[in-house]
């Protein structure tokens, strides 16, 4: 049986969050041939972005644009196209024609999946408000009278990748993605992030032990490197897994 | 690629719930080739047998046989065998020694798969009972120290079928199961149950319902029937589902 | 003793909600002889019309027209006057003025109780919303310094009907409410709504299910149907019920 | 129309909780009619006699007497009969045996309510037993099979009355009771109990603080004093409160 | 050792907020020698002035003026400094502008720790969206491209107070802080607000309530009046408690 | 100001828990003057010494004599007592009499804080009934009416150490404790263990993230290793953190 291919949407608050969060999903999604649309709804240009402040004489323009090409080389070596709102953050903010063209790019891309921030997470507001905003426009995205180029979407599955302290968040996993396989991307795509490399070794680490708990909770022995996420709605499927 | 064979194990307080909140997947496991095995704490005597105690005349006795050939019949047309420990109901007790037997017999079937009930239904204890009991025995069964003629078992998914008033028990569906294909040997099999006509017409009801919702939530429209099932652990996969 | 007269307003996010999900509760009290307002946020033209939308050369205003005139018609049957405030769904959106709006109605009905959605449904965001406009503007129609033509109201209970996936909702009962007497209201009122029979006959069969649960629950067994309820504040009273 | 006259079970883990926390709910309900039953698990012979045991030369057989004789004044004074399991405490422990007596009780006295103690309380774990015992028996209570002398009972709802630290054990009010016009009953009741005068007082505070947040809820101006309680399942009924 | 001086915010909803719920916390603070900012969102005119709307032609302006005047009195003697940002309530609105001020003043201020409301109290929606605001502010004063004459603030600690119906708004309780001696000053406090007596009675009440908690949970037998706060992030230390 | 000594109480399942998940408090706890005492239930030689059982020839005596040796030395390391209760384990069981020793040790240890694991753990069920019995034990020990040679506890403080997939457990970090100047003991009492080196790597890893984390927010920047713990009851202090 051939196999379908799929449409992904990463919905990242930040331009980051969605390589060091979701980069597995995206490469495993990409190297089995889905098409694979991460939209960036800021560039963490005031909150993400650190190790650019701290160097002498940068400026806001500067910082954007930099991020703006980090992002679109990870996203490149993920596999994945990219959108970038440009809305700003801390605090993100979501006006009503941005809300607009978020729900088009949904239309467009037709999404199976999405991938999105989790609702509660006390330590950074702008996760949750993306959460939110994914959720109202998948649902007009679904509305048959909101009338645009594009039919409506279906019913998109919602997963929710790891938050950075997943048990001040109510963060519980449903789904440990092995990524073995594409484990050299992810890490190829973080390289490009110009932080420091304490993080990339911190997402690492991360993936081995979700890679090792993959395997106790009765995975493959094989995976070494595994991605933890949370689903909002029920899966549909045939098989009792 | 050949589909590998799995061994699920349905464990059940009473011997009518896995024909009524489990047969569909009992019957789509089978159907695709995995063992399954329903294992009955107790035959319900006392507490689930009404239709049988308004009979003039009848004996405790007479229940526990009827409610086991029921049991019986029901599980050949799904396709499963059964084990019968004849524990006692309202309130069932699981003795030292009965404990013993179930670890011995997840170490037998070996499942990749464990149904039970949920863990905190106010209406019934028995079904909060059967649920402890199975987390205990499942961690018992996985330890190498304990010496026994079958070998540790590995790790299960464990599902949770939908209790009778999901409501108030705290019940979120985790994964819609299509039954369409095997929904006329569920009816069979709930027929053979000796209740009354009104329960079989609720569980087509709800599976039509459950149905309806698969389709809602992404399913393919050919879905007419489904069950609802609650998982405990995460999924171990390669697939963005 | 005379029964007292009540207040009831109902706050339907889409102009159907308070048929399908609260049109048993507005029958029951405008049939004993309470007040029942319905105050609808917008028509659901966009999220909730597919129906119309079907349609050959189906324009908004006409979706709006049928929406409005099917939604008056149905309350009439049930008892209830109707506002419609016309704020546009998918997503709603409540500016100042409408919540102005909002609290001014609340003070002209002055409730002793008031229906609504839930606070938490990952499907369905205008729901969310209505739930805390609701919130909001009760809390400023009680405000002693918050001076308009009407007094301020006391403190009504807010009950939530019960949403489309109750488990997907955290929706726990705590009303089930007979609606025996007054079911062929509500069948009428949903005759009205120009829905596909299947819908109809969806929400007939969760009254008689939710009626079943109410004989279980200790109820009359003259029970036939019902609606499930859940609230937001204690009740107070002088029975221990 | 008259009054139906209710049968209401006070589910009790130590001798004198039932006076502290349900003496308005029990003095209430006798006041209109019901038959109500106190059942006592323990004297609280070890963890709530700490005012006896302060005294020289205290033996167990006198603490046992005088908390049996206190509360028995007590359970008069509001109008309740009294049973007395003496099952021990601190750690209150439920046999099969005594078990079987706590569903005899159920059944002689086919309760429409039963009032006990929450689920979760970190502090007394003989609390929470009481509360298990108390779902459990009204399982095998409820169940046709189980054949004793007096038929089965029905489905009575279980309301939990407030514990000593209710924001540590995730109590949340359902019902302000109105217990202006017995609170005298309690009072008395509460001064045969041998307590330090200051815990009169706590429970005498509390009565008015819960009088208040019923006024404030919407209750009656003439509410003085109240008891706040947590419904387990959902009222039936067919108003809209 | 000479001990660090701190800074503490207390982000207030209302003007009156502050004192009824954590005028202990603040009198405490400024005793030991931190330095204390109490920040008034609103005056509370609308929804919290009972009291002077109750006086015969009173004013908006009046109202204003009179709460301004006595939360400045009130924490004058707790030996807070503050800030009304006069932002109105019932409903409380904070926009863009308001926000940045909330900015500027943390990194004014950079505290140690925030005292500010809990995320949901159903009764008091402002109280909520004081709790949102704080979250997103403080997540933005952390940034380091937010860039302001004051640097970025570390990493505060955000304490809760409680709120009028903890049971209501699942307020659990983490800090039981021993407010012994310096509950004159709160007492002083409280009764420069103009509220009834009984208001003030209340929270004396409160107190010692919360006073014998902190005994019974293992505080010094001393200990005759305390407060109680819920913490949102971890404390990091280096002692067991 | 003389600082006070505490007496710390660390109740483990089996016995590797303490080291591994309490090492660094108990280190932390024993350097600066405490007295800790650790009780072991169990060995958890069925379910937690695989490394033993795939050596040759195996006896359960050599495990259990191998296990108890271990862990004594771990203990000594980091300065604490032991207990070895030997009830067995996978599952663990603990009888009346084993019970009555529990509370023995409380009242003979008076501890001010008790360690132990968390509430629910799905995958490991011997956790739970530690903590159950803990905390039965607990109230118990502070019975008056209990009489022993001891004399009653007071009221200490119950921590939950981190359980090996916290976000599977519900687990929430109260307290990141600094163990910066005890890591090498816990070093070394994990290196007694004879458990493979990745276990001493992968804890190793847990305290390094968990002293990043205690960084952010807002420990001092010396933290280089950390424990996380959450608490059951209240804290009762003087102080706002």
């Amino acid at each position: 049986m051939a196999q379908e291919k799929n449409s992904v949407v990463v919905f990242s608050a930040h331009s980051g969050d969605f390589v060091w969060r979701a980069g597995g999903a995206i490469a495993k999604s990409a190297a089995r041939g889905d098409d694979v649309h991460v939209i960036c709804l800021s560039f963490g240009e005031r909150g993400e972005s650190q190790g650019l402040w701290r160097q002498e004489g940068m400026t806001m323009d500067t910082v954007r644009r930099v991020r703006r090409e980090e992002a679109s080389s990870a996203a490149e070596i993920l596999g994945a196209s990219t959108d970038f709102l440009d809305l700003g953050d801390y605090p993100l903010s979501v006006d009503e024609s941005a809300f607009d063209t978020v729900v088009d790019l949904l239309r467009q891309y037709q999404p199976n999946t999405i991938l999105t921030h989790v609702a509660q997470d006390p330590y950074n507001r702008d996760h949750n408000m993306a959460h939110e905003v994914l959720l109202r426009a998948r649902m007009v995205a679904q509305a048959m009278g909101h009338q645009t180029e594009n039919p409506p979407i279906g019913a998109p599955q919602v997963l929710m990748f790891e938050p950075h302290q997943p048990e001040m968040c109510g963060f519980s996993v449903d789904l440990l993605l092995d990524i073995t396989d594409v484990f050299d991307l992810k890490r190829r795509a973080m390289e490009c992030m110009g932080a420091q490399s304490h993080l990339i070794e911190y997402y690492t680490d991360l993936a081995v032990r979700r890679g090792v708990q993959a395997v106790r909770n009765g995975g493959s022995k094989s995976i070494t490197h595994a991605e933890a996420h949370a689903r909002l709605f029920p899966v549909v499927g045939g098989e009792l897994v």
